[in-house]
C-alpha cells in the first residue's frame, strides 16, 4: 500500500520505493544500477513498488546510484546579511533542476568556526562545498578540498579540487571615484570599512588610485572609518560634517553605509544629489528603492553565486568548467550629479 | 602525533580525539560516558590523546554522548529575503554557546519541496527542525514531528513534539490603520499582498476593522494589490494616483512594498509625510534608514527566531518551555503625521 503521508503531487523518491518494498534505500539503488546481487524476492518487491508508485529514476536517483548524496554544503558568514542574500539567490538558482539540495551553515567570520562547520558538512557527506568569504586560511581550504571539492568566493584558489572567485575591489572603487571626478568633484570624502578588512583596504586603494590619476592630493581628513553597517555610515558623515571639511561628494565603501550617509545628510537638510553627490558599492537590490535611487558599483553577487554553483557541480561531475565572471561596473542612478 | 591541519586556537573535538587515538568517535564517546566495554589498549590510546590534545568534553561532546547529532535543521522559504534574515538572526543567537550547529535548507514556498527538505534533514540525523512559514499542511508537520521535534512559525501547532508560533496579523494591521485614523486621516489607501496569501488577507481584515470602528466606510477603490516586493508597491501607488482617488495616507501591507510606495511618491514630487503619510508592516532593519525613517508595525521576528530555538532545544532535551512571544507594536517614526 502506498504511504498515506504522500500527497498526490509529490514526486516519489527512491526512499519511498525502499519503504514501500520493505528494503533499504541502498538495495533499491543497487537494483537500479545493477551493481550487486539481490535476492529475487527483494528485486520483485522493488520492481512492483516502482511500477505501482510510478517511480521515475531522476537525477537525484542517478546521483544516489553513483554514490553521491546529492547535497552540497554552503558556508556563509552572516546569514542575516543582504550581501550574502544575493549570492545565495544565485546559488539557489544554480541548483534548480539539478536534483541537488543545499544545506547552509554559518561561519560567523571566525576561522575556527568555519573549519568546524566545513568538518560538519563533510561528516554529513555533502558532495562539495561553497565557501562564501570567510577568514579560514587558503591552505586549510585546499586541505579540506582533498576530501570534497570546494568553490570559494573572495579568494583566489586554483587547484584540481578547489576554485576561487575574487572580485576586483581596487578596480571597482577606482570606477566609483573616477565617476565623481568626471562629474567635476575634487573634494571627495571616503567612508571606509572596518580596519584590517581586506575589501575595505582594497577599496580605499582604488579611491586613492583615481585621485592620483587626476592629480588630486589624497587627504586623510576626508576619510572616515565605518564598519559596513548603516549606523556607521550615519556616524561617519556626522564626524565629517563636524570637522568643517569642505567636500561635494561622498564615496561610501558599501551600500549599507551609504544608506546611513544618506540619512545623516537628510537630517542636516543637505540634499542628495543637489548639494552632495553620493555613491555606494555593492548594488544591493534595495539600492534601487532608496530616495533617490543610489548610484553604486555593481558587484555580480548573483552571478558569482550562480557560477560558483555551476563550477562546483562541474568539479563534482569531473567536467571542464568555465570560470569567467562578469566584472564590476558603475551603475549611475540618481544620487550623483555634475558639480555646479 | 597531533593532526597538523589543526590550528592552535581551534577547539579540539571528540572527532579529533578519535582520529588521534585511531579509534571510532563512538568509542571515544563510550569511554567518556562509560557505557560499554572497551579494550584497555583503546582506552589508553584515547586517554593519552585526551591529555595530549587538552580535550575538554564540552556541550558538543555531552550531546554526542547522549546520541545526539548536535545539529538542528532550519527550513526557510526564500533564503534571500530580508524577512527571513531577521528570524534567522534570532535563531543564530539562540544557538550561541549551546554546542549546536544549524543547517539551513530552502522550501521555496512549495509544500512538496518543504516535505522533501524535511526528509533530507531527518535523513541527515538532525536532532530537531525549525520550520519558518511555508505551505506544507499542518497534518504533515505533525507527522514528521513524530520522528524529531519541530517548531514552526506562522502556524498554530500544539503537540508534545510540535510547537507553532503565530503572530497576530489582524491586530497588527488594526494598530497601523488606527494610528493613521488617530492622526486625523480618513481616506487611507491600502497596498495589499498577493491574492490568496493568508498574511495579506489578515492584514486587510485588520485595516477594515479599524475603519469600521471609526465609522469610515471601506472603499474597494482605495485597495491596490501588490506582492510584498518593492516594485509592486511602486506600481500600486502609481495605479492609485492615476485613478484620481483622494487619499492622505497609505498603509502598505509590508515594509518592502512601502519602500516602493515611497519611491513612487518621490517620483511624482509628493512629499512624505508632509503631503501623504505612509506606514509599513514588519519593521525590517532597513526601515530605520529610509528617508525619512519608516513608521511601521514591529513584528518580533528576531525574538521569534530566538524563542523558536529555545523551544526546540527544550523539546529535544525534554524540558518545559515557556512559549510566550512578545506582541506586535506600532513603531512611530517619521513617515506619518497629523493631517492638516
Amino acid at each position: 500500500m502506498v504511504d498515506r503521508i504522500k500527497s498526490k503531487n509529490e514526486p516519489v523518491t527512491l526512499l519511498d520505493v525502499a519503504r514501500e518494498a520493505g528494503v533499504s534505500p541502498s538495495t533499491v539503488s543497487r537494483i537500479l544500477n545493477g551493481t550487486a546481487k539481490v535476492s529475487d524476492d527483494k528485486r520483485k518487491a522493488v520492481e512492483t513498488a516502482i511500477a505501482e508508485m510510478k517511480f521515475e529514476p531522476n537525477q537525484l536517483a542517478q546521483g544516489l546510484k553513483s554514490g553521491r548524496s546529492m547535497t552540497i554544503g554552503i558556508v556563509v558568514q552572516d546569514i542575516s546579511s543582504p550581501f550574502f542574500d544575493e549570492t545565495l539567490h544565485g546559488v539557489d538558482d544554480g541548483l534548480k533542476g539539478t536534483g541537488y539540495a543545499s544545506v547552509i551553515v554559518s561561519g560567523h567570520w571566525n576561522a575556527d568556526e568555519e573549519a568546524s562547520r566545513i568538518k560538519l558538512l563533510l561528516a554529513r557527506k555533502v558532495d562539495g562545498i561553497i565557501l562564501l568569504s570567510g577568514r579560514i586560511a587558503d591552505k586549510k581550504v585546499l586541505e579540506f578540498a582533498l576530501d570534497k571539492p570546494i568553490v570559494a568566493t573572495g579568494r583566489s584558489l586554483n587547484s584540481k579540487t578547489a576554485v576561487g572567485f575574487k572580485l576586483d575591489n581596487v578596480h571597482g572603487a577606482y570606477l566609483a571615484a573616477r565617476h565623481l571626478i568626471e562629474l567635476g568633484h575634487r573634494r571627495i570624502a571616503f567612508v571606509t570599512g572596518p580596519a584590517n578588512n581586506t575589501d575595505a583596504a582594497e577599496r580605499q586603494e582604488g579611491y586613492q588610485n583615481a585621485l592620483r590619476e587626476a592629480n588630486i592630493p589624497f587627504e586623510k581628513n576626508l576619510v572616515a572609518e565605518g564598519n559596513f553597517h548603516e549606523a556607521s555610515g550615519l556616524l561617519a558623515i556626522n564626524r565629517l560634517l563636524e570637522t568643517q571639511q569642505q567636500f561635494s561628494a561622498v564615496f561610501a565603501a558599501n551600500d549599507l553605509s551609504a544608506y546611513g550617509v544618506r540619512l545623516g545628510l537628510y537630517r542636516k537638510g543637505i540634499r542628495v544629489p543637489e548639494d552632495i553627490s553620493l555613491i555606494g558599492f555593492d548594488d544591493l537590490p534595495s539600492s534601487l528603492y532608496t530616495t533617490p535611487p543610489l548610484t553604486t558599483i555593481h558587484q555580480p553577487l548573483y552571478d558569482m553565486g550562480l557560477l560558483a554553483t555551476k563550477t562546483l557541480l562541474g568539479l563534482i561531475a569531473g567536467n571542464e568548467v568555465d570560470t569567467t565572471l562578469p566584472g564590476l561596473e558603475l551603475i549611475a542612478r540618481e544620487t550623483t550629479r555634475r558639480m555646479r
